[in-house]
């Protein structure tokens, strides 16, 4: 083993990949690729997403308190990545991606049709940090596919729904394989030796 | 498209999961599973880790005001989730799972030798939300394998080192697979359509 400082930099090993989805100051409905993201609390279930103070979605949720995270799939790398290449000030990023903005029965913003999972979030509260604004949004409600549940029918399975995982110092879209083992199980053998 | 209310969750799809190290009140190291983390800040870069007020890694990171999060390869899965299961209160982690704690040059914390990549973080500030305690790290430095580096030698490549994503809906552990694409670049023919 050799390790080597590559400096300090934002990277977690992976996050994850979304859109997130609002209504701006005329009510046009924008998505952002956002994957500096992180759940922040159990109860009430609280998610932050970090945000620069010059992007139109920052503005778009002061402005309506509320924003929704489309997790796209792995055949949606490309509109994905467009999302977070163009601006809303300028664009439907909607119409050019092709995708479908669906009105959030839970809170003030849109969310994208084609996505098989879906967080509905209302602003909670927002932390200022340097060069970010870390918005913090309360989980309302969860929407998931049908045909992306797990045999419970109580969550999607990633292994059926397929989102991205990704790599900010790479700059990559990777796809996920399969499952390893169930956590609070596969450590169970070493509970019991200690 | 048929989506079902699953209920309000603190899900994302998926997130990272990293072994927090911590040393003690009486300087012990102890490690955590940690799957509650989001970057949160740029410049400086900036981390959040969500920990419950009730953990021993919480008055750790209080009293020292520094942790490492290590990051865990696929074959380590039974000794992360062993990490989420016992309590540094009355377990020597590390001697249990057959890791070897290393002082870290950057922060007053120990991080694990065994994971390929490493970042030392110095608490930042603290943030109580009300469940958990939002850390929030100042990453003063990563530490990567050399043989896991990319082929730029800048970042390590999760291709090589082979991270876990994690699914706290599922509570499920799942392995990486290949590159889907590059980011800045898989959605550029969109740009130049709009």
């Amino acid at each position: 083993m050799s390790k080597k400082s590559i400096g300090a930099h934002p990277y977690l090993y992976p996050t994850p990949i979304m859109l997130a989805g609002t209504y701006d100051g005329n009510g046009k409905p924008n998505i952002a690729a956002i994957a500096w993201a992180g759940v922040c609390n159990a109860d009430p279930p609280l998610v932050g997403l970090a945000v620069r103070p010059s992007r139109h979605t920052h503005s778009a949720i002061v402005a309506r308190k509320a924003f929704t995270l489309s997790i796209p799939t792995q055949d949606m790398a490309a509109a994905t990545d467009f999302a977070g290449l163009a601006t809303g000030r300028e664009t439907d990023k909607f119409a050019v991606a092709g995708l479908s903005p669906v009105a959030s029965e839970a809170v003030d913003a849109p969310y994208v049709a084609e996505c098989p999972v879906i967080l509905e979030c209302s602003l909670y509260q927002q932390i200022a940090f340097p060069s970010h604004t870390y918005f913090i949004g309360e989980v309302r409600d969860i929407l998931a596919e049908r045909a992306f549940l797990s045999t419970s029918g109580k969550h999607p399975d990633m292994m059926k729904f397929m989102p991205m995982a990704y790599d900010a110092g790479e700059n990559a879209y990777y796809s996920l394989n399969k499952l390893i083992g169930k956590a609070f199980s596969v450590g169970l053998p070493l509970l019991k030796q200690k």
